[in-house]
């Protein structure tokens, strides 16, 4: 009863699993684990699904966890993407879709690992997935949601790999020791409304707004670690809402992200954004408040045994020796840093997030023999 | 067969007259003037309902014109309000209502005058009464289309007076004898979307957007001229969209509305924020681009015969001594100044485009009398 990976990429695709909607895909997984013999929870939260699966014994004396989501960001231009987001077309080797690799294809790739590995020699431990459909949103009630629920019942993972795309440019050539924190503030700018020709009448937010964003944008937070690359701010929207030409609008928001590295915290961050919107408040007279939310602080699993594992099983494979690094975005692993050493290794993630995404279908089976080999490796 | 101006002006409020609908205002107003004698003809173009009328002979050897606009902006945050915008409830001596000051009151009160004055003292000339349903908007079709209309059909104005308010404080403390100019200019500013854990992979186009309004904003275009006061630039609206915190937008947008005085030309200014444009595509390798509508270059109708005229009677019936000033916005004088010598004169403007619009009651009347003063200095 194997489960083929490409197959259930596909399937996977084709369930509209937009955050924080599950669209079946978690349905789907449950299916397919319950009849391979594994334990399943479904651990909702919040309006979110999520769903934790076991094989094994409960408090086995070795436990090895995959952690990876379901949830996909939304399509953006439909009319820009040449196949359906959710067809799962292949065309030339590639397999068109939303989440096709960031991260349906990860998630395929050790669910069928894991149901094959246990089938064909079972381990003297337990095997553990938690699975997650809501990683792209806030992710509140995600991964946060499993492992309070672990806490509660008692489950555990020893060692925990994350099945994110992590290879910049070919399978294999980067693995996630770490990640950077993320916080996300929200600009508010409050002048006065009225009408364009009579400026004096009234007190315009755009210029306030512009002077602030420039100076945060064209701002260099740092360099770069040991560990970590320079910290990254972006302004990803600005929003006014004005469409007569003749009127000053009475405010206009802005939000802005950043992705920072351990020499920096979130609060501090929080409060240096504070500080440069008071001075633009003082210089144009205008009022600016800000609400901020820090999704991760920046951490790091040092190099050890866990990423010397998965090292060997991608050279075994692929011939290279994976990069250790800390770059991208945020995942899941910052909160599973909490629970056990935690390491990230998945397929190239050029296309994720931008419309045409795609996943090369040969590496999805590369992807799953690489999993395959770590479990076997762990429980050697 | 009087016609009462504070009636009037409420009648004209409850015409929900927002561009490019009349409303039932050109309809009302048609019914007035034909009982009074008036010989009137819809000028329609474009979608837009304008209202042409004259009492006397076509030809006249003197005619005296009234210019003014039935049309509305939009009532806005309709919440804000504490009067039903069309209304026309009177509290505390004031009538509520969208446009009771930008300009039902004033076409209210030189309809009145006008009518009045025929009746009571048949003047041996004509008085021209030109009135449009498009002044908020693009202008296109309103008062350029009775103008070309009048043109083709040998009617004519040999001064015109736009009832626009005009008064910043007081009844009768300022009058227009010209305008500035306005031109209005929407840039788009093109990068590359992408994930903003991964900005070298894309290319941000907020901070050109950012850079480009503060610097546009922060420049000083002139410090006025005798007659004019300093040109001012208004960036009304940045937008881009993006509600994803997690994506950096491939594009966004803005714009930019400029009242200038006779130190510029409307094309002098689109050259600049062109150059200006250029200059920020080069900084960030972005592409920005730009579309313009330049909706009136700056004018004056010099001090003389017509404004003394208007001063007088203004003088006679407030006791004040109207500043000659061209402040403000555009307004239709721009079109007729082409025609004929034009000034403008009407309530005082505080409100207008705002919340709770209003209007003094009392104030109608006494504009009538100033408008019947002018008329019987004319035809003298």
């Amino acid at each position: 009863m194997k489960v083929d990976a490409v197959q259930l990429t596909a399937d996977l695709i084709r369930c509209p699993s937009v955050t924080p909607n599950e669209g079946g895909a978690l349905v789907l997984l449950e299916g397919h684990l319950t009849a391979a013999g594994f334990t399943c929870a479904r651990v909702d939260r919040g309006g979110i699904s999520n769903l934790f699966a076991r094989w094994g014994r409960k408090g086995a004396n070795r436990s090895f966890g995959f952690n990876g989501h379901i949830d996909v960001v939304p399509v953006g231009d439909r009319t820009a993407w040449t196949h359906d987001p959710f067809g799962a077309e292949v065309v030339d080797g590639y397999m068109y879709g939303r989440g096709a690799v960031d991260m349906k294809s990860g998630v395929a790739a050790f669910v069928a690992a894991a149901i094959d590995f246990v089938q064909t020699t079972p381990p003297d431990g337990a095997v553990v997935l938690a699975l997650t459909g809501d990683e792209e949103d806030v992710a509140e009630d995600g991964t946060r949601a499993l492992l309070d629920w672990m806490a509660d019942t008692g489950e555990t993972m020893d060692v925990c790999l994350v099945g994110e795309p992590t290879s910049p440019e070919v399978l294999g050539d980067m693995m996630k020791i770490g990640r950077r924190g993320s916080v996300t503030v929200w600009f508010t700018v409050v002048g006065q409304q009225g009408h364009a020709a009579y400026p004096l009448r009234a007190l315009n937010p755009m210029p306030a707004i512009a002077r602030l964003m420039d100076r945060l944008s064209s701002h260099v937070l740092d360099t770069g670690t040991a560990h970590f690359d320079a910290s990254s701010l972006q302004v990803v929207t600005i929003d006014t809402g004005n469409s007569a030409t003749n009127v000053i609008p009475g405010q206009t928001t802005a939000t802005v992200n950043v992705r920072f590295n351990d020499t920096h915290t979130g609060a501090g961050l929080v409060d240096w954004m504070q500080a440069e919107a008071d001075k633009v408040a003082a210089e144009f007279g205008v009022q600016v408040s800000l609400r901020s939310r820090i999704s991760g602080e920046a951490f790091l699993t040092p190099p050890g045994a866990l990423s010397d594992m998965v090292s060997r099983a991608v050279q075994a494979e692929t011939g290279l020796t994976p990069v250790l690094s800390t770059s991208g975005g945020t995942s899941d692993a910052r909160f599973v840093k909490s629970h056990c050493p935690v390491v990230e290794f998945g397929l190239v993630g050029k296309r994720m997030h931008g419309v045409d995404e795609r996943v090369e279908v040969a590496q999805i089976g590369q992807l799953q023999a690489i999993y395959a080999r770590i479990l076997a490796d762990y429980f050697a």
